[in-house]
């Protein structure tokens, strides 16, 4: 699998139309099983079918296992592969076996998957629900200078192959407090460009990411502020604008939240002081 | 519920702070729920979460529920109101009741609400199982000239209120064959905007939509190909990138898409000839 598709498309300038060669970002589904219970008598459940570009889908079941409440640390998995039976799925089935000894929150998982990531019927009872399952505001003593933040998106943007090549592709990007970038993962939707760098993190035993920022190209809904502190992370940045209920979230996580980071600008949401800067006007 | 929730921001340029007043983009949880059966039996089932941007939250569900195969007509509803029992969930319940003689296909709807809107397990599946609940490839002799495409992102812009006091939120519009814009929807959600739109068409008794073109802010993801698809739309215009299975499913539909539609240029992905151009390279 491939994160690009080659095509032919139709180019239009003005009034000029132009046949050309082009590369599509890919989509394909990917459902996640778990396989769980006593070794004498296994199971499996599928929990999740997301459409995603193909590519680190191993990080992605962990990053969604991990940030769902699911898994908690490298040690509950036994192994984490792509499923060979059915040729017709071609690598579309990733099957996650936990350990005998993990407890599977059924109910959670069901209104999960069912809720696309919303845990309550109000913004209120959503920033409970994921509050529950984490240890609580983040206290990190992470600080990170302004010319950092203003260099991010270049930079990553520099690392994104496949957004070079079809501006249709959603990026992640862990770095630290020196602004160095430690990971950068790409998918055409942007949660699951962030599942697949917790996951990354998670798979090395990073978590919690305490010390690091994360990047994102896109806006902020808050199911990506949600995902940041199960991570432990206590910076997030992105491209475009965050939700009310995404800033909601972050001031109660204590995690600093920046948006529209682009052209040497940014805002701030929360917790500000974790950025330095020099200046106040 | 309104569009946009007012905050206080800290605002950074360059290496200066400032404290401003600043208005975010709402985004609460709306849970559908389904009343069926016999008028003596009648039974209810939660169908749907969705992360939206209240509002027009009767035209959501009835777009929700026909494009995913639920509903086919007006008739097919008794009514679609928030439920008021619970002040908690504040407006984010909305009860749709069917006729006794509407029988819901429950497998389906539970795959559906399970996997994002995904049906099948590869790409060709999703297709085949979009086309199993349309009439097949669309068949309109609808054409628009290119200047229009031109025209569409900066008027669909002005239109869009809510963008412009929060940049952080999707817009959905319906045009005719000779550029007017009929209808417009906001939503921090893509195919929530799209929902929307295609539910207030629905309940005008408008579809199929065989003589209109939809335009939409982002990019384009194989579930609005197949929303549009499903509502008969003959040609679909976005600002974003499409995905491989956004056009595979696109040429499947014999839909037209454009992407990339934005300074006086856009690329044709399918169908081109429903876009009248003077002049080939």
């Amino acid at each position: 699998m491939s994160l690009v598709a080659p095509t032919v498309i139709q180019k239009v300038s003005g009034e000029t139309l132009t046949e050309v060669p082009d590369l599509l970002a890919v989509e394909e589904p990917l459902e996640i099983r778990l396989g769980f219970g006593p070794i004498d008598n296994r199971q499996q459940k599928p929990v999740s079918v997301t459409m995603r570009t193909p590519g680190n889908d191993e990080e992605l079941a962990m990053g969604f296992l991990f940030t769902e409440g699911i898994i908690h640390q490298p040690a509950d998995i036994i192994s984490c592969r792509h499923c060979v039976q059915d040729a017709e799925k071609e690598g579309n089935v990733l099957r996650v076996e936990l350990k005998p000894d993990v407890v599977v929150d059924w109910s959670r998982l069901e209104r999960n998957t069912f809720t696309s990531s919303s845990c309550g019927l109000c913004g209120k009872a959503t920033i409970e629900a994921v509050r529950a399952l984490t240890p609580g505001p983040l206290a990190s003593d992470f600080t990170v200078e302004v010319s950092i933040l203003h260099s991010l998106s270049e930079r990553v943007r520099e690392t994104q192959l496949a957004f070079a090549y079809t501006g249709g592709i959603h990026a992640a990007a862990l770095f630290d407090a020196n602004g160095k970038l430690l990971l950068v993962r790409e998918d055409i939707g942007r949660h699951n460009a962030l599942d697949k760098l917790i996951g990354a993190a998670f798979w090395q035993n990073w978590l919690p990411l305490s010390q690091f920022g994360i990047f994102l190209s896109g806006r902020i809904g808050v199911e990506l502020v949600q995902k940041s502190w199960m991570a432990g992370v206590p910076l997030l940045a992105a491209v475009g604008a965050p939700s009310s209920l995404a800033v909601q979230m972050a001031r109660e996580a204590q995690l600093t939240l920046a948006g529209f980071v682009r052209n040497d600008r940014f805002n701030l949401y929360s917790e500000p002081a974790r950025v330095r800067i020099t200046q106040l006007a």
